[in-house]
C-alpha cells in the first residue's frame, strides 16, 4: 500500500454492531467543521461508488461457497471505489473518511474465516491501494455488539449466522492489527453511550498530526 | 495451480472467434462417445455454476475501470465455479470440458492489458484451482477471428472497442504460454472449416495418454 500525500485519508474499523455508521456521521460533520476549506468525502465500504450500491447487497447477500469468493468480490468492489472516489478526492486535497476498507478484509477474511493474512496483503499490494493516514477502531465487545444489533431488524440474526466465536476472533484480529501498526490506528473504546465515544473518536484525530 | 488424480480435465482455450464454443459442443459428444462410461461434463467460464449466469453478464458488460476489478471478478466466479462444478465432477472420475479457465486470465489480462504475469499466477496457487491434465488452444490469426465475429450481432463491435492490437497481444499470450508448457498444452490451428478443426482437435486429445 502506498501513502498518499495529498488530502486525509481517514478509516473508521471495528466489528458489525460497533456503531461505525452512527460515529462516522458525526465525524464527518466535525471533520468538516474543524477544516471548512477542505470538503469531507463520506463513504464506506463495500459499494461506495456509483453504481456500487447494487455490489454492496450483491456481496452481502449472494450464498458464496468457496472461501475466496468474497475476498475477490471485497477487492473488485475496493479497486473501483479507490479509482472512482478516494485517489480523486485525495488528489484535491479533501478529507476522505471511509467506514471499513483493507483493514476489514485483513479482519474478517483472515482472523475470522482463517486465509492466509499475507496473501490478502500482497492483493492491496498489488494492487496499490492508498494507506490510510489513521485507521480509527472501534473496539467493543462482542456480547455489547450483538445487544445492540439486536434493535437492528435482521442485522443480529445474519450475524448470529456466523457465530459468536467468529465475532470474537474478528475483534482479536483488528487488535492485533492495531498493536501492530500503532502509529496509524488508534484503538477507541466504543463502549458507553454516543456522545462520550464521540468524544474519544475526536481526540484520536486531534492526538496526532496529520495532513 | 494442483493436479488432480481423479477425473480428466480438459480445457479449451483461444481468442474471441477462433470457434471455442462450436467445437466445444462436439467435443463433448466426441468425449462421450468414446469413453460412455465416464459422464461429460461441458461447462464454461465465466458463469458455468449455478447462478452464475447473471454474474456473467455482469462481468462482461461491466464498467469497470479499475484494471484489476476484472481479474478479481473472474477470479471470484472461478472459484464458485471449481468448488461447486469442476471439482465435484472429477472426485466422480468423469471428463470436464471447460471452455476458458485458467490461462485465459494470463493471456487477457497480463499480455493484453499488462497486469503482471507472476501475481495473477500467484492467485491461482493461492485458490489451489486444480490443473488441466491438457489445454486445447485454438489458434487463429486475428484477422480471421474478427471476420467471423462480424458474422455475430454485437461481438465484434465489442470487440473492435478494445482495438486489433489487444487481440494480437492475446493471440501471442496464448502462444507464449503453449511454448512454456509443451507437455499440458496442445496448439490447434483453427484455419479452415469445422470439420478440419474438429479432426484435429480430436487428434490433440488422442495422441497423449490422459487419465
Amino acid at each position: 500500500m502506498e501513502t498518499t500525500k495529498e488530502g486525509l485519508f481517514l478509516t473508521l474499523e471495528g466489528i458489525d454492531g460497533c456503531g461505525k455508521s452512527t460515529q462516522a456521521g458525526r465525524l464527518a460533520s466535525w471533520l468538516r467543521e474543524r477544516d471548512p476549506r477542505r470538503p469531507v468525502l463520506w463513504t464506506r465500504e463495500p459499494g461506495g461508488w456509483p453504481g456500487g450500491a447494487d455490489f454492496r447487497e450483491r456481496i452481502l447477500r449472494g450464498q458464496w461457497e468457496h472461501p475466496w469468493s468474497e475476498v475477490f468480490l471485497f477487492l473488485a468492489d475496493r479497486c473501483e471505489h479507490v479509482l472512482r472516489e478516494i485517489l480523486p478526492a485525495l488528489a484535491r486535497g479533501e478529507q476522505v473518511l471511509c467506514e471499513r476498507y483493507h483493514d476489514s478484509t485483513l479482519a474478517y477474511q483472515s482472523f475470522g474465516r482463517g486465509l492466509p493474512l499475507e496473501a490478502l496483503r500482497r492483493f492491496s499490494r498489488d494492487c496499490r491501494f492508498p494507506l490510510p493516514h489513521r485507521t480509527l477502531l472501534l473496539d467493543l465487545p462482542v456480547e455489547d455488539a450483538l445487544r445492540r444489533l439486536q434493535q437492528r431488524e435482521g442485522a443480529a440474526d445474519r450475524l448470529e449466522g456466523e457465530g459468536r466465536p467468529f465475532l470474537e476472533r474478528v475483534r482479536r484480529g483488528f487488535l492485533c492489527l492495531a498493536e501492530a501498526e500503532p502509529e496509524r490506528y488508534a484503538v477507541v473504546d466504543a463502549r458507553g453511550d454516543e456522545e462520550q465515544v464521540f468524544a474519544r473518536l475526536c481526540r484520536a484525530v486531534e492526538e496526532r498530526t496529520l495532513p
